[in-house]
């Protein structure tokens, strides 16, 4: 079983990442439920903004998409800037809808149905919850099941402060709680959906949506 | 199996909701897969602001909540308001907190741990997304699984005009196409927690979080 | 010149409200350049569910509204809950919409145009940020102008934990900062617009969209 | 007076976008009013991700922000995609949070105090409001006032569909009416803050709040 964690803070590899110090205790929790990880830094890669899987012109999006193709627990991980995800995190999300067009002949399901998808954020301060919720609305559209309890987050008070390195997070009994909360729903939900995949045939219904609708 | 709709819309029985017609189309889906459902809206029910799963005084909320704890799938189904959920819906999100008190004895579990949770919402226009992904948000922290593609909505032209019934919400192919996404994934994961609940121990997570945090 | 603040805590007068301690200390700001003011509990009203100006059978929110007709500036005053602002405050801004309906015959300004409205909010923990956007959105659409930065804001750590008086959020130097912005900001932009009132014709407008919409 | 238009679509210039065609619409309304208007496409320029108001290594956000510090009136325009502002808006606004660090030595105001500013947001579906709340709040904080009725959108129905051109809301009389209020009172305000700055001496309120604090 694999997970793999995007890191989206606006700083490249080389920067301190405070996203960075999160992902590497949900790394921790993983590993001791032998789940094995694998985490980039969108910032690293040279995305295009953009709403298909491929666009064009050295784009190295699609690196990044074979991975989540790959992996069957995706952990969204992102900085809070202006009370939200990151812009990094705004872009992966708009790339990802390429994923909605690409539904197999057998029953419509897209690449990632069967996966599992959870959400990290952090900040010095105020907007986790704003971004959890845009995060995992958009991985549910986009053909990800959501655990229970799917998230976890550390903010510090109102106004300029501390963040996670600083701030000691990895200390934080709340955001350590629900991190592990997280980690373990995500390990159960994607055995579950490895070992008995979705019925739904997403062709059929399609046909009679269209029925319906006459 | 059983589906719970909860309607709020702002208006008691008696009064048209198009958020009631949207949750009947749902009901047809969930009957051709042999779910039985059963709605309510909130606005027949004196129900107190707050934060705990009884409020006292003639709060008739402990209703509501028995009724979630009976049911398999949850669906909170909302009009839109302001470009969001409605204040009833809002209202219901808070009184859901207390749910988070109840963790059992054996694993501390929430009582709602191994229900699923979807959302519906319609409007005239502007506001779904925002309304669905607060709805998901709050439902996944108070304990329930969120299903693949999980929601369905209806909104029209930006302004005013026609709603759910008079627009013909029930004809919108999108609409339709949605609403089956959702129900048939809804009871493919109810099902799969129903044979093999959740092995997550929260209260074995909750000391070690604690340890960690020293 | 006076400042109306609704504080839409969930508990009535007598109970304890952290937004009631925030509001007091923006009320000796207000007394400290000549402003009176005046605040009420939502929650001590019987306001009904709906979007007009007054839904019948002894719904109380047009005595709130008269205050809000009479006042200068009307601050919207509210704590957190699930990451956004309380069902009260989405509940007195889904009845605000009533005041669009209020055009006057000579320009179409409804009564709020020429008044100024921002901003308070406070909670143990996160989400500030995003009840603070919504509550000035619809306070802008429903006829306010909104001075430079408009809002002020306390909230903790993440997680369960001190909100406003016991964490001392009235030392707290970046709310109080905010604060004194905030209100200074809108005593400035009231008195402009007292002085000189918006000349915006929106019946002339109406006729000219019309006019380009053929 | 001048009004700057930051188009925030994902395309640079050569591809059509339909923000820019709602924005020619906004134009000849501001040129009615005798207001000058620049608009630039965010894509066309190499802006850095970043909080700071230069990246450097070739990062050309400079040269948009002073353009930005050139005009009166700044108009935020946008698609929706996933139902919020694009991640080029959200890229802006981040990089916006450097206006902040540059309070002057007089009275400590950002050089953007005494701009207006307002947004605008076009889709085939859903999400106006909630891009429009949050680029209303990012600009408010970064120093802009808000004129009353700060914002025009369309969408269309839920689901994929037309656009801003082929659904002609150049011609959609809601989207006209909301655009002209948008223009007429951006204009308004800005007239009134260039005539008469806001007083407001950030630098004493900054020391006032630490006095508070003690």
């Amino acid at each position: 079983m694999k997970a793999l964690f995007l890191n989206c803070t606006l700083k490249p590899s080389g920067k301190t990442s405070n996203t960075e110090a999160f992902i590497d205790q949900a790394k921790s929790n993983f590993a001791d439920l032998g789940v094995a990880t694998e985490s980039l830094r969108v910032a690293d890669y040279k995305v295009a903004f953009g709403n298909t899987s491929d666009e064009g012109d050295g784009d190295q999006w699609p690196e990044i998409l074979q991975k989540i193709y790959d992996t069957d627990i995706l952990v969204m991980a992102t900085p809070v800037w202006r009370g939200d995800r990151s812009a990094i995190a705004k872009m992966v999300a708009e790339r990802m809808d390429g994923i909605m067009e690409e539904g197999n002949d057998k029953n419509g399901q897209y690449p990632t149905y069967n996966k599992v998808a959870v959400a990290m954020i952090d900040g010095n301060e105020d907007g986790a919850k704003r971004g959890i919720a845009a995060m995992l609305f958009d991985l549910n559209e986009q053909g990800f099941s959501i655990p229970v309890n799917a998230f976890s987050y550390y903010v510090g008070k109102a106004g300029p402060g501390k963040s996670y390195i600083k701030a000691k997070g990895d200390k934080h009994e709340f955001t350590n709680k629900t991190l592990l909360y997280m980690v373990h729903n995500a390990v159960d939900l994607a055995k579950k959906l490895k070992k008995q995949p979705i019925e739904t045939n997403l062709n059929k219904l399609d046909k009679k949506a269209k029925e319906m609708s006459k």
